[in-house]
């Protein structure tokens, strides 16, 4: 027995839809269109109920300007507070990513909230005539500005989740700096030996380094707060009301808490995708930021015998199916793919957005489908890093320490005392024979054993490490 | 009520999985420990099939090598045979993206394996003891040699199936070719008017493109036949039988029908990912190819009115909301948009391949799953290009054989009967004055009416844009 | 006869230098070891002059700290000021792809300064026992603070230089934008005829967009202004006296006149490549933009017959040989390739800065390398398309106008008149016999002769692309 | 007084060139035009030296085919010989990124060769009555067929170039295994300890590689061999002799010694940049085999004391003003960043294929400007790799062998003789007490001092890492 359809039409003629569905003629032919991922845009339920918000707000809009009356405006404005609400995520059934510039989407977004609010209002669903998805769901509405202004919202959102998970990882970092910050180890540059540092203030700067991509984060947030809604099909607000941005944006603020504002130049922001290439340049950042910090943390912790073994990670899997004992750095791995996604998708947006032409780029979909994903992978592969990994590291510093004593790079923290020539001279013996620098240096007379040990000590070396540590100007 | 369990234990200590789980505590932790994209690698059956096939020829030659007995063998072999027809889909749990090299998936395929085959030797899930999933299932086998294997088996395949797709498109692009081939045009280079083509020289270049891509993908399907099979954990093959890559890499050849063969060096090939750096680039340049050729297909059929307006898409869906008739290149779209994803997939895995060090490169899952979703988005993106889009172009004959009579371009046609500084400067009045070049031409008596009517028949047209179609040394 | 050479020595040896040469030992070995691109950093002036203002203030931070004597200080700084008045350029003569995150660059300026000096100071050069390149011009100092501090002075002005460029483009434009702003012309979508706008409008967006990019561009020259001098190798500031940052920097800003600021966490600073990757991903916006607007320059400008003809690029070369009267984009063609070179220029720069170990990135040269050579290329391009290019650009304002009157599109125009579904209905029959939809509509008695006039009228047609030109609540 | 000029005319108007000049109007024109990278593609002979191998070949199949008198076509070649003999070079004045899909360059060509050919005539330079640029030079070609032809000349040396430069690297590793065969060393997966392997293993894993790139790049300069010369403009070969592309291509292959044909279908060939995107792929992948290498040269060069000291690299310059007999990878580094350049290069490439529209590619220049340097780089990049770095590696036998002993990975290897629980229990408290694993076993009367002296001596280690080194059937 075939599943009940009801007949729904559009210009290209007429197409059954399943009598139950919310989604009509226009969502039918898109999924038959598009079908390249194998899945649909319910898994962003945040993009759906952002642009329900887009649509309830030109609906309160249309009907403050005498365009939509009361009984469909509030009828459409409660359906769109039920797909905010996540009810009927079922119904938004297109593909991601597909032609047609955001079309497809926003024709589902119409369609379901039409039907919805044909029920509401005692209707059966695909009863156009009483009320409309196009003729009056979409008043005074555009693709071209709707859909833009719904993925900046919800850009916005998912960028303040990265910022909060990065600012768990930033605390986790915080603690461990603090632990450590009497932690001395050998600083390196190059990976050669250099000077000393503490492992506190490794941690410290990746603390510092996080959080100006936080900042960064932020201030990418605020480019996104500028919609061309009213511009309807290209910018120009052809057949739309003087009003109607203003007001549109005036309750889009006050249903989202954004402090969404009218584009100054509507033509050139229906048009741009710069600041799009510029959250994912933020993205990049950020990717970056964590795959070289996932890197040293894998350098750092490499071993147990044969590495550098300067800190654990905490144990979350076994490692090898072959090797006894062995565990790996699982959880920084992971960290690095996530960013190398990451910085491959900041070339399909620029591609992307490169390939716009004259009034509209029709590649909206690649973009935010790549920046939803690279934000939310990011998301929870910070929190993972955070959580399973950094929140657990400890340190060898045992190890550290006797590094650091026994270091060719000593000679550079005796080269005050010695002189230049002398330490360097001290140093290449030292390399030679494997005797420590400072044992040579007490064994020419050219410190003494007191002088050794205070240097040594671990007083000395954490100044040696951290000379500003008892409050220098630049602090 | 809570589900009920079964501990298992690994070296971490012991962890509840569902009892009705076939996979256990290894899987368990991978889950725990990997969230990223919110999917399972059971989206990839064939990976998974592939996976199942290099387990079954492991334990076959496991069992001639004396190092299984013969009931464990069958078990195992059954096991993977209703692995690879795609049943136990659903506990193939863990996230595609995942540290560890693959381990977590490698130990998901091991424990479910392990646990089919303890029920069809009548023991319970969890029975270790009788057949464990590393002690036996994975004997002489390592994370590094089967992962490996098995994503190039899976690339092979999904190769393949690209290379039917894109020969679908090419046939249907061949088939307009033939339709059009006496459809005349302008050509055109740097979008400025040259000299005139036909229709159908024009998609017949697309098929040879294409061909050349299919052509490409197939080299590349090559250089993945080599296994490193039997080098265990870094390909020295350190407690592994001499004459096991052979009658693996054999019994593999037999389950799959691939002529996989042993790696001449296994110490470069498991730490190397050369193969895949190259299959993405040829990926690529078959993303470039199809990009190109829409990017043509949306600027030939732009119009209808204040476009180039030379060839008509058939109509897939209604293009606006707001225009009334409006008709996008929604396909072609989508086809661009797959592309800039696969450009963008292309730089994450070479950065992937960069990131490996020493004896292995820990980023294969994302390479994987970069390539897996490259060749699946490009596969259904072609298709639908065929049937959706390129199976139904039509031209509009008569536009573009009057845009060629009228064009400047035809003083270059004229240059042999006019000189090129005569034609040249019929060329600039024509520009100048709206007259096309033929009149001007018969009007200052340069030439006489009749040679002008056989130059621009339709035959002289042809003549012009296929100087060899009667037959010259080139073809 | 052989030039005559003086003999310096290092830590590896002696190496015979010209005797005329300013640079010493440690340039000699980086000129042997590096020879990737054939050419030398003094084709970047401003690099050197940046590293010598470096130089300059910490001789007299040095001074002030009492750790340099006034006459050798003096001296410092003096040939500090010859170089960056341009002087002794040639003798910048290493390779700008290096490794050694920039030592080698670094050692070159220390070695002519050195060597300057001691020659004001009426000693020869290389009389090192006097002033040396270490000893005394290197202080305090290390390639690790010195080289990014002077990395990023020299992109603020090449960022400077560069915005200077765009505001040239968009006053060409913005004067283009005025003369156009009632040429009316059909706007498009996906390249499909949409509503008409004005071309004024077109160049307008252009305007606004390109300023947008100089106010990101201008943004990022303030991310530029954190200096981690006096971190020497590590950040830590070991052997550093604790007011050096503040002193130094402070005589930097005199000297540069950029409000250069000690780095709040000198670590984290010299580690982090963060803000380049920003630069760089800015960089990549504009090359976008620009990129996006030279495609839609070529696409409105195609012709002369059988393309969109909107626009005449103004002819700057004959464009073929074989061609006569062909005259190509090839000003917007160049940008272009100037954009994809940035493009691809933003991988590079990420690659290097997600390479970085530790303490240190030793990649900085090719992060330099990169950028310089982007904003550069950036800056000539955008110079010759406002000079060559969008300065001599003309409308066709007739075709343009036609184009709106004849184009399907005016259904759109007419729907408020007609409704949708009879536009809808007029528009099929004009797509399908290629008469005007007005004129259709009028015969239908649809709209009045006199209506219809109006309505197509310059004035009617200009209302249409600018509702909001007489005064709207939007602008 | 100014230099002395003469006056030469194009369709533009006339233009004042150097008297002196061999170049004419056109170069002059492109010589204002373009000022990108300020540099001239004189900076690569071969470029134009391939330029010259073409226009000899047509003005010898032109003479042949009657188009060209004998004198004129004699004076033609001698002039191109010329000119491929490398002289006349800094006639070649035009900047390499440049508008017009490759005329610019091309035009240079034409003047240099018609005025060199006039002189040799006896003619005045500019009398181009006698001998023109574009009447005889030109005749039957067009910048779109000469210019992809020569570009991919000129690549099939760059990549021969390339080759042997590795070819040179795979010799250094080659003599490094073997030297270092039976030096045993700990192998890493994950940075973890895996299992034993020989630096002898390492190395020669490095020359598979290298060796597996080579072949790939010698199958990419067999894409190269196909021209398509003859097809003029667009590749129609409107106004072509039908022989001239077997002609032309018989006297290339001759001229060059390269088995160039005629393309099958110069149509598609003329558009097409496949091909680049596959070289660029290739030596892309060649980048990532070099960038992996030198990572794990630097890896393996870290210390002197905390880093993992398994190897020393030559020193080949100081490595730090600040510390005392600091050495740093440099040589390696300068090779990572050369592969950062090539892969961000590639993301250049494919925007440019991407680009083209219709029936050519207006972006070649880039292409060939970036491929260029792209195979230069890596060319100078690998020979200083080979000669200045890979020839002086020197292994840290002892500290290796005594790691291998001490490692807690040797639990993997007593696996057989103990047990797998045995041996992870063993492992265990090796990791807890720093004891090595053979000694608990020894000390736990698991092993006896016998058979523990046996597989931890020289022989016994070697046999671990090179299980097959007696003889195996995979050898």
């Amino acid at each position: 027995m075939a599943a009940k359809t009801r007949l729904e039409r559009d210009s290209l003629g007429a197409v059954d839809v399943p009598e139950a569905a919310y989604y009509g003629v226009h969502t039918a032919r898109a999924v038959a269109n598009f079908s390249v991922t194998g899945t649909t845009i319910s898994q962003f339920p945040d993009l759906i109920s952002a642009l329900a918000a887009v649509k309830e707000a030109a609906a309160l809009a249309n009907r403050d300007l005498g365009r939509l009356d009361d009984k469909r405006a509030e009828a459409i404005a409660a359906a769109c507070r039920e797909v905010r609400d996540g009810r009927l995520l079922d119904q938004f059934v297109v593909d991601p990513i597909q032609g047609g510039a955001g079309t497809s989407t926003h024709m589902n977004v119409n369609e379901v909230i039409a039907n919805r609010a044909l029920e509401l209002l005692g209707f059966e669903r695909g009863d156009y005539a009483e009320l409309d998805p196009l003729g009056h769901v979409n008043i005074g509405q555009s693709t071209n500005d709707v859909y833009p202004t719904a993925i900046k919202i919800c850009l916005i959102g998912r960028l303040r989740t990265l910022i909060a998970a990065l600012e768990r990882l930033v605390s986790a970092f915080s603690r461990l700096a603090a632990e450590c910050q009497d932690v001395v180890k050998m600083g390196r540059t190059q990976l050669q030996d250099a000077v000393p540092v503490t492992l506190g203030q490794e941690f410290a700067a990746y603390v510092t380094l996080l959080r100006e991509d936080c900042e960064r984060l932020g201030k990418a947030t605020g480019l996104l707060l500028e919609s061309n809604l009213g511009g309807t099909a290209i910018g120009t607000g052809m057949h739309g009301h003087p009003d109607y941005p203003r007001l549109a944006c005036a309750y889009l603020r006050e249903i989202t808490g954004e402090a969404i504002v009218p584009a100054a130049d509507p033509i050139a922001s229906t048009q741009d995708c710069g600041v799009f290439v510029e959250v994912s340049g933020v993205l990049k950042r950020a990717a970056v930021t964590l795959s070289k910090t996932c890197n040293d943390l894998r350098l750092m912790s490499s071993g147990p015998s044969t590495g550098l073994g300067e800190i654990n990670l905490p144990p979350v899997q076994a490692g090898s199916s072959i090797m006894p004992g062995k565990v790996n750095p699982v959880i920084p791995e992971m960290v690095n793919q996530v960013a190398f996604e990451v910085m491959g998708g900041d070339v399909t947006v620029a591609l992307a957005a490169e390939g716009g032409q004259l009034q509209l780029n029709p590649f909206e979909p690649i973009i935010v489908y790549t920046l939803i994903r690279a934000s939310a992978h990011l998301d929870r592969a910070v929190r993972a890093l955070a959580d399973r990994c950094v929140r657990g590291i400890t340190p060898n510093t045992e190890r550290l320490e006797r590094g650091v004593r026994d270091s060719v790079g000593m000679a550079t923290a005796l080269s005050p005392e010695l002189g230049y020539a002398t330490s360097a001279e001290v140093a290449k013996e030292a390399l030679a024979s494997g005797v420590p620098v400072w044992e040579i240096a007490v064994g020419r007379g050219l410190l003494s054993t007191e002088r050794a040990g205070e240097l040594l000590s671990h007083a000395g070396l954490v100044r040696l490490a951290r000379p500003s540590s008892s409050g220098s100007s630049r602090d």
